[in-house]
């Protein structure tokens, strides 16, 4: 895991996890030997064929659908956007309103943005400060033109988890097609599309100790959807492209194995979490845990601390062998607060100063230990910079600022000006 | 490799292909321990980010493009349907009409039938009884509102090669777009992006000894493409989802061994192709050669026997550990003659006797003994079977015809009259 430190701390579950050895035992076979191509004629093929299929009833199964109600896909982007553009398009006729909300993954807002610019209108519904979407809020959204609603199940930076039943009861009341994406909930929760009441559910394997490249979409039977890849009638027509085999048996096992421990591992991670709050708490002043309290994915931890730089936090602890994130990792190679913090109204200096911790199947009760020993540390040497950082980015943004209004400013500043306003009015959209 | 004979020659490399040992190796680390996202800020994020931008300067490298003309998608499928509808709806403001051949990949046909319902206008060039493409009927077809022309490198049943340098020059001096499928050739013939003059290449790593799962698109710096998967900025914007690390770094690795021993592999493959033509037209009557004699893909055969099923052919072949393909993987489980095959205007009898060969890196020369001394009994027993078959077929087609243009027969004689002609008005659009 080359890192600077020998000890290694992996606290970013969130973002992707290693593939678990018996995930990758099921899968060789299928790179290796069973290579078949599961639309070929002969044996081999077929035998492919039906390794997908027995890993399409095994994963259905485990979230209360039935098989051909599972589409694989290359990961939760990409059943995110088939469930998004697939249910808008093919349901354009019945109207062209959505509803999701501001807080949602970049792969459900970035699909919204794209059908907006196809004459699609999207109503983002804002969120509480601890992240919560209000049913209610929902309900006033609602117009005759509504044809879906995505709410993703929890937040993938906060950790919230949302009222999924009740909006899923206003969705059926409404007959509004109702997508949720599960990619944080997956491994952390019992799902099942029955009880949550939704018509489409997104879902990836590299969050839950599969390989990275397969995800699927749960997508109720009788609801219409478009596909977004055309070609050969694998996935019966509704996603074109020879199967992944080995992911796609790799994710049913990944499944599996994350349901049988699920309630244990839940209990686990959740007490590892609890005792890492509370250590952070006590030993650190300035320190505010974002997301909601309780309804909450087990494991998940996102803190903001006053007078710091959360990027510069997140250095000093991988120098230290400790990895965590400062938001959600698509987003993370940007300097700037996510959309996320942006929506909860959170000052931008908190926001700044924000890291998000994930506790996984591979962390130890050691490891919180050590962590709490080198916290403190951290965050003290990084308040002694952050102060000045923030003072240089006062500076900078008052020059960006009067670069903007006055088009005066060396040529880098003006760049910077435009950069920063195209930025804003892109966020405010 | 799970068989009924203890024999197992594969001769469907053309379907799929396993994953070499060499591509594996450098594929489990990123599996395992290096599992880091991408996106994410610390070093074993970083990392992963190296991995693939290195992948990507090798992809490049091998195939004449700069490292920011590759964009990774999921395969070869995806590849095709970001290049099409990615390209005609970035350039509809140019217009709106794209040519393309009659004998294209599925993933080429079908995303062309899609942006035909969306308003464009499409023409799908005959080709000749070869399945070559005539450059100068593609010149005849451009009009001012030609934005797109997509000829595949190689067709995938019959092997047939394009004259796409021919084609490339005749797009560049009208500056329309040209985009080649490049799946069938990318590890069977010398690929450089310029030498070839197109402008965007699809290829994927399964079929060259590499994961399944990944591909890529070859997009020449300057073209307007819109992306078909929205959501995080990785591949530049132009394809949101974590990254699919080991599969990426595999395909770079199966590229790069592939172009190491090409010449020499190919000379080897098309040697071993020669012997077994030679044998299987002097043993057999009645065999014909589908797919241009001389400019074909290395390793590719493609046969009609006359009398006989192909798809018995096949299964015979398989009982006796050979596997064959009937036609392309993508179609095979249909029981009709391929699009590829109707182009050509073969005979319906003679293209449903038809089986394709695809020689590998793992298929020896006593291999070719061994088909060459098993085959004619094969076609022998199957053209015992073949006549019936045939017969049955007949009659129950006049039974179908007699159903359509009565309206009498029972049921399922009624359902097969409406499936048969749906099917040809679409096979004939």
């Amino acid at each position: 895991m080359g890192n600077h430190s020998s000890i290694n701390i992996y606290l970013d579950y969130g973002a992707t996890t290693p593939v678990r050895a018996e995930v990758l035992e099921v899968m060789i076979p299928y790179l290796r030997d069973q290579f078949g191509n599961p639309s070929s004629p002969y044996l081999m093929g077929l035998e492919a064929k039906e390794a997908i299929e027995k890993a399409r009833s095994e994963i259905a199964h485990l979230i209360g659908a039935r098989a051909d109600e599972i589409i694989f896909t290359s990961g939760a982007t990409e059943a995110n956007n088939l469930a998004i553009q697939g249910i808008s398009f093919a349901n354009i006729h019945k109207g062209n309103h959505i509803i999701t909300s501001s807080i949602e993954h970049l792969s459900v807002l970035n699909t919204c943005r794209f059908l907006e610019r196809q004459g699609f209108q999207v109503t983002y519904v804002r969120v509480d400060r601890h992240g919560r979407v209000e049913p209610d809020e929902i309900k006033k959204k609602i117009t005759p033109k509504t044809i879906l609603i995505s709410i993703m199940h929890a937040n993938n930076e906060i950790g919230t988890i949302q009222p999924i039943k009740e909006i899923s009861k206003i969705a059926q009341e409404r007959q509004i097609i109702f997508h949720t994406d599960a990619a944080q909930t997956i491994g952390k929760a019992e799902i099942n599309v029955n009880e949550l009441g939704v018509d489409a559910l997104s879902f990836s394997a590299h969050k839950i100790y599969g390989p990275k490249g397969v995800g699927a979409l749960f997508l109720k039977k009788g609801i219409n959807i478009r596909p977004i890849i055309f070609g050969g009638d694998q996935e019966r027509g509704f996603r074109a492209g020879t199967e992944n085999v080995a992911a796609i048996v790799g994710m049913a096992q990944a499944l599996r194995l994350i349901k049988t421990e699920l309630q244990k591992e839940v209990e686990r991670e959740s007490l590892l979490a609890k005792t890492l709050l509370e250590g952070i708490i006590k030993k650190i002043d300035g320190v505010f845990l974002n997301g909601d309290p309780l309804l909450r994915v087990p494991g998940n931890l996102h803190f903001s601390f006053s007078g710091l730089d959360g990027q510069k936090l997140a250095e000093f602890l991988d120098e230290k062998g400790i990895q965590v994130s400062t938001g959600s990792a698509c987003s993370s190679l940007h300097n700037h607060p996510s959309h996320v913090l942006e929506a909860l109204g959170l000052a931008d200096d908190l926001a700044i100063g924000s890291i998000r911790i994930n506790i996984g199947l591979y962390t130890k009760s050691e490891d919180i230990e050590y962590v709490l020993k080198v916290f403190p540390e951290a965050v003290e040497k990084c308040r002694k910079i952050g102060v000045d950082l923030r003072k240089k980015e006062t500076i900078l943004r008052e020059k960006v600022l009067e670069a903007y209004q006055t088009g005066r400013g060396c040529a880098s500043v003006k760049k910077l000006a435009w950069a920063y306003f195209i930025n804003k009015l892109i966020k405010r959209k």
